[in-house]
């Protein structure tokens, strides 16, 4: 499956801000790309690609003031498979856990671990441990918060959610993810685009979407708190400890946004030929 | 100058728990070492050493049910020259920071720099940027938070301090690192040894204290709102984004302290070599 | 001048609910009336009405499942003057203070007076007090806070609008009475009708307003953080600590709200004859 | 049975501050009185004693710069007997409560009832509603919050005690009360004398309680989920919505506690006839 990816986003800087942008696909799928992933800003303006300490591809530089546009598309080979299930998948006793997914156990801004260690073990203490456990947390928190786009803010954090129980996509996984945590199970904030492959279209205008990843076994698995079923399309951008880490731009400044797009299709198999070749 | 310095720590321990342990001096002070710096487990557990994504030395065991002491004596040497001041030192603006400052101008879980832009910038917009600011932030938090032990606690955050006005040591670097952070300065929290070298001994028990680093120049500089005054002996141990990532020792489970004694002081000349000689 | 009030309220219930409305104009204000204020329901439903110990007038009932339209609309005299100013006020101090005013310097649910006595008088000690420090708060928060509809929310408290500074009518005053009472100065959350009356209007859908009512020399006075301007055609319907106490309406249970309209409006001297004869 | 109380207490004011005590016995144990309940200032100082909204017996006065001592030494006859114990009494509809109740229902600043509402349905929601729903109320803030003057602190709210599971006094019925009031039943926090009368001495020393109030079928019941068993000797000195309400004292400034003594224990028959005599 061949899927188009891309978007066109606007911003007006009232004065020239350092930005930094996590708008590529995800270095682990770089083997899948059909199509350069070129992010191309305007007016033109030096930049630096680097990748970050959590292994994500970033672009940086100086926005001048005014109005810059932010765009790509691209074309993203995809198994057309759903996100993987395996209920057989072990919880890692945390001594036996690799080095650097520790820190996927500790709090972050969004996460606040410390605060739900006992609410955790009350609510998922005897699911049993593993998939099962990492599933029960999906399910509670899909049940439990509503999702709406006028609960969207950015200083939400888990326990906000927690007791004001409604949110946006990434309210629902930093909820999961922070309970996954306190039942010192790895979990990190994921970002990319999914869009409504094989799903009844959603009316909303297409958006970036988050996730979670867990560490079973002996790997990172997605699950989603928002959609909380297995999802056929999911390309990758960033992953972090919660959203701060993972922001689609960090702007050290002020940043208005003017226009936000975004695509995430299946290509027919026709233009999507077509479309290899042109790029080719 | 010689430093001694060392801790008895002793965990109960209810049931088999993971632990890391932050216990070890920093390697950037490798050089320094005059004795081997052994972190002793008794009873014996098997452990594993690592160096974590912010360079920090770091201990890793399952502690068996029961008690479990951690200690350690080693010798570091040290310049004996008090933190350096430069009041010269340059902000570097964001777009010049290199990569690896950057995710410490982020959000962490004890420093919602997202709530702080416009206090930051209330309070210390007119200072001129750079050093002066970053003192500024230091002489504020220093006059307007009160030190007292009674005041720990563990899910205190950087608001917390700001509204409550009192607190132990990683509060008042709490509150510092955030307001620099909102200021576009990149700031991290350390921790480590720092005995009343030279200053007027306190009549507190030892304790490892924690500090901050900001980004000037071209380099990290120890500041200390707790303190506020340049101090001679600090040996760094760790630094992170907030105290959440360079916790003494992290437990994933219950953790009783029973016991708790630290060590930083200087060497005479005489014992210094004796000393030397002993370990060599 | 006549005003003309009213509004239409209309709320489903998926199971019988208590409700405790405050949709009167407030008892000090029933010499002005010029037409009857009722409280329309349908379906018709039991009700009480009852002055509750704010000195508001209350009415309660237990809402059937279903749609409930909640509907009015009055005719009051208004003295057409603005807001009165008097910078001479003088605060009182607060062993002078009547006692049955005390009660408004304390904390409420929105009101977190205890975390912000630092901040208060570092904000605004030095400002002289009386009438010149209540203005310069008005001053501070009306600058300093953004307006916006999407802003709302239920728990959100003045500390939560001071980091985020932005909100809606109620968040204005919910700062601005918090700082009051932290400089000792009496303060109270007040509701009533505020329409566009001899301002230009905006293009907004009429609401209900929050304002705040501080005590100086011997009297309660309006201030309003939101339009931070003396106004014409404030109708008081209601007065507590914060919103908590004086909702327009207080559902125990579920309450969807379905419409939302309300007219606050001068009538011209003909019209408001007309309407008189037709009310009598 | 003769209950003899009193308190010796001393603040130290850097300058003349006014303060609010609520150091009486409430007024309904007036009764009860078997000697003059005066508090006692010295240096002496003019006050003013009220009855607030709440109903209970206030003192306030201008606090001289310097130190001032605050006593009493009363008797209070008590039945006896212990707290009373009602397993049939029945949960009131909200509609069918007494107007005076309903305010007992709303958040208030330590009981963020606004964020509770689901957690509480979840956890209590299928307990039989009444006095068992409200036992099970206390069991579960008895079973999951640890005692510990160490973790008190002014500005702790019951979703602070919800998550850091750790509190004194006040902390377990501020969080008790705002599960009640999530669940639509009405309560209220008390403070005042309560003695180890007939229970084993605790080693702590003497300090008036925080307790709560509930009301079911027709009257207000005592509860305390810090003790969770029903107690002899509760004597009332104040109930309000939260902690703020009835602090023993408010000071509208800066007081150092100096000196803090509270007694409440059993007059043997002989003395206490002696002490009636006395005081007759």
């Amino acid at each position: 499956m061949i899927l188009r990816l891309g978007y066109d986003i606007q911003f007006h800087f009232p004065a020239p801000t350092a930005v930094v942008a996590l708008l590529h696909v995800h270095p682990s799928r770089d083997a899948d790309l059909r199509a350069p992933d070129s992010l191309l800003l305007e007016p033109k303006v030096a930049r630096e690609t680097y990748i970050d300490t959590f292994g994500n591809r970033c672009t940086r530089f100086l926005a001048p003031q005014g109005l810059l546009r932010l765009s790509n598309s691209t074309l993203v080979h995809d198994s057309g498979l759903a996100d993987p299930v395996n209920p057989n998948a072990r919880a890692v006793p945390v001594h036996q856990l690799p080095h650097q997914i520790l820190c996927y156990l500790y709090n972050s801004r969004y996460c606040e671990v410390d605060r739900f260690t006992s609410i955790a073990f009350e609510l998922f203490g005897a699911v049993p441990p593993g998939w099962a456990r990492v599933q029960a947390v999906c399910d509670w928190v899909h049940a439990k918060v509503t999702f709406g786009y006028q609960y969207a803010r950015s200083t939400k954090s888990a326990l906000d959610v927690f007791t004001e129980r409604v949110g946006v996509c990434r309210d629902f996984q930093h909820l999961a993810v922070t309970l996954c945590r306190a039942l010192n199970i790895p979990a990190r904030y994921a970002t990319g685009y999914l869009g409504d492959i094989r799903v009844p279209p959603v009316p909303s205008p297409m958006d970036f979407s988050a996730w979670f990843e867990v560490y079973l076994e002996d790997r990172w698995w997605a699950f989603d708190a928002r959609h909380n079923q297995p999802r056929i399309g999911r390309v990758l951008m960033a992953t972090g400890r919660d959203a701060s880490d993972v922001a689609i731009t960090t702007s050290f400044g002020t940043a208005d946004l003017r226009y936000f797009s975004v695509i995430s299709e299946e290509v027919s198999k026709d233009i999507s030929s077509h479309q290899n070749a042109d790029v080719a």
